[in-house]
């Protein structure tokens, strides 16, 4: 392997070629910190073509490669495995933001920026790139696409596949494809580019790409809701769409357990009523027009739904500082939840029109199986994608219960699969979910990704192990 | 092939077996009569059950299959070659609705379904399906699908691809692939939707799908503003997209010449404005909260614009009568362009912001070579997406033009292509533009496509001849 080493030294330089433990732990240790593989090495290529010169000297040399961009993948897809045969190929040092322009609402950047950096471009250049989410200042685009991200704005926005125009690729063969096409129409042929999104690196490595931009809101508001059932805030959520159209851009759901363990933990954090309810949605409008209309259109909204007895009380933050406060409890819910005790997750989808009743019947399947077991649900209820984590029951030992986690997946999984629903809604497949998602697809769909699999990577380099 | 063709009939019936000329006439030739075909036979399935067994006897023959819906294509996608030796798989018997939940905003369609059809299915269950082109009337959702179909609506609601959660694909080997998922967020593996999606039928065969719904919009509202160049209506577009956000629905450019030839064919038809400018906008606005709003809105939005000096002169229409009076400007310009005479059509795109100068110099660069020449330019503006329609010289052959296609054509794509465009931004490739975009394609790009291809049909029955 040194002669493979020196190779990858003479084209990334030695600097750019790690190989001390210490210097390599952060790369092979995954985001939740469960889990840490080996590694050849640590290469960071400067840019495209010392990629594609790396991925060729791989293929010489047989050697397979995990691209990784920030590291913060919850599926364990950026990180290698046991064997030591791989090197990790890190994006990071290519980093530049290569084209803003404001009238086709473009940018061009490489894979290695980080998601903040390329909001932070967007905003200067006075533009919106909408694609939010927790890890926003550690992970990167290249990231983003590789796993076809979800976050905060999917409602409106869409996923990270959505967002992207064009890409540029190095294949498996180490060939460089150049389609960093800003169009919003081009029927010429395959598309290669949705193919390679969400492919977690196993079919190429994505180098750069053309990201679509928007006009940034004029006023963004927040409020919110309290309701007795998930079903209340789907029609809730209905009644929003009808009114608002696309200025609703976020629709949460959490349960009151979820904010209670928040306001347990995080003693200075308060709901806004007075009681508490069952359950409560927090809603964003972001408006094109101003705060006013965005404050009329909220609470027109706020009072047909206390009207129509659909909800029993609402808050309309009425200062940035209100909206962040509401935020806050949202986005502290996993960190409530880490501060209760070890717990098992799960990002589902289900269509929208069922996640009450799956809600309900799932509730029940777990008492009934794993009595006590406490259910923390939340999640992007405008896209019918919840975060439908369990904590154990309260005196209840949490390494007994972790080590259940198989059988609380499956009865979870298997939920989800009766009501026609996703197993990994935002996370992806990795390293961790390629076994579980077997149960639930068909050979035809596995034999489908099996031979685009075997076609574009017959070598099997890229990123061997992760999502079949 | 008798054996062959009675095996069809075992399947769907000697009825739906179609081999009399008279019968097979109007399966075989495109939609613009410029071409036609020969097949063994027109086979016409009930159901996806009936298309798979019919897939199988195809790859035991040998049998190629064109698979063909409303048989509205621009490209000669859905007709066969010349040989005789293929099928026409016609989906018009699979035309069910399966499903509508206007809670998840979705819809279950069999691919044989008339858009024009879905659009009604939607409207009666109170919802917006809204992909809108001008064959809206014969050419069906599978079509649409398989050709990644524009319109008039893709500045808001995206293209065919992006109106489709999910599908239902028989394969080159007469597997069912059964993806009907009404989920926005799934991330368990390959994209093979999109992948399907635009790929013209010569990877399998779309038989169903899970379309999105929106919310109706409670008013649209129509202008028609003038202006003195392409730039300055992309001056337009910005503010237009910074005041109006989501509400924007249509952009629609047009120059004069193309409104002087509508009123010269159509002589009820007028503009309204007193004098002529170089060029006009059509612009629709879709509100969610009332028509009030919108007229507020618009009226802003030219107010501002005539401030600016951006635009010269704008009529708000103040009926439905007068929104479709503009409308009908817009539609009838092909209708006119035909009344002229014979012409060449080009359906490119290029970056939004590159609009201005792509038509500045291609009207050079043509006008040089084709002295006389005259620009029939409109298109989707919003899109970035031109009809660069070329008309003979006034008292020029219009056969001799014809005749000079080629390199017509080979002066526009290359202009399109210099300005990083797309030679088929709507309409495909089919068996009219898979040569041509071979010149624009790099040897990466079109391999990567060979290579899918090759993967998933690799007998090449699927509509071969097509595409690549």
């Amino acid at each position: 392997m040194s002669e493979f080493l020196n190779g990858c030294r003479a084209i990334v330089g030695a600097a750019n070629v790690l190989t001390d433990a210490a210097d390599l732990e952060r790369y092979l240790t995954d985001w939740r910190r469960r889990y840490t593989g080996k590694a050849l090495a640590v290469v960071r290529p400067a840019d495209t073509n010392e990629v594609a010169t790396i991925v060729r000297l791989c293929n010489q040399h047989r050697v397979p490669l995990v691209p990784q961009g920030g590291n913060t993948g919850l599926v364990l897809g950026s990180v290698p495995d046991e064997s030591g045969n791989a090197i990790v190929l890190s994006l990071s040092r290519m980093n530049r933001i290569r084209d803003t322009d404001t009238i086709n609402n473009t940018m061009t950047v490489e894979a290695g920026c980080i998601l903040e950096q390329v909001q932070n471009a967007a905003a200067e250049a006075g533009r919106l790139f909408p694609l939010s989410l927790a890890a926003e200042g550690s992970c990167t685009i290249g990231g983003n696409l590789a796993t076809n991200a979800g976050g905060t704005a999917v409602l409106r926005y869409g996923n990270a596949r959505d967002l992207c125009l064009g890409l540029e690729v190095v294949t498996a063969q180490g060939e460089v494809w150049s389609g960093l096409r800003g169009l919003r129409k081009d029927n010429t042929g395959y598309d290669l580019r949705n193919l390679f999104i969400g492919a977690e690196g196993t079919l190429g490595v994505i180098t750069a790409a053309v990201l679509k931009l928007y006009p940034q809101p004029k006023a963004q508001l927040t409020a919110l809701a309290a309701m007795q059932s998930p079903q209340d805030a789907l029609r809730l959520l209905s009644i929003a769409q009808e009114r608002c159209g696309a200025t609703l851009t976020g629709f949460e759901l959490m349960s009151d357990f979820c904010l209670r363990l928040v306001t347990k933990h995080f003693s200075q954090m308060r709901l806004p009523f007075p009681q508490s309810y069952p359950q409560y949605v927090l809603m964003e409008l972001s408006d094109s027009e101003s705060e006013n209309h965005a404050n009329d259109m909220l609470e027109g909204l706020v009072t047909e739904a206390l009207e129509q007895g659909i909800i029993e009380d609402a808050a309309i933050a009425s200062s940035i500082a209100q909206s962040k406060a509401l935020w806050n409890l949202r986005e502290h819910i996993p960190l409530a939840q880490a501060e209760e005790g070890k717990n098992i997750k799960h990002d589902v989808s289900v269509p929208i029109s069922r996640i009450g009743e799956f809600i309900a019947v799932t509730d029940v399947q777990l008492a009934q199986a794993f009595p006590g077991c406490r259910m923390v649900t939340f999640g992007h209820l405008g896209d019918g994608n919840l975060h439908y984590n369990v904590s154990p029951p309260e005196n209840a030992s949490p390494d007994a219960f972790i080590a259940s986690q198989r059988d609380i997946n499956r009865v979870v999984h298997d939920s989800v699969h009766s009501f026609g629903g996703s197993i990994s809604a935002e996370h992806g497949l990795g390293a961790l979910k390629r076994e579980e998602v077997r149960a639930y697809k068909s050979e035809v769909e596995l034999g489908l990704m099996r031979t685009l699999k075997q076609a574009l990577d017959p070598l099997n380099i890229m990123n061997p192990g992760k999502v079949l």
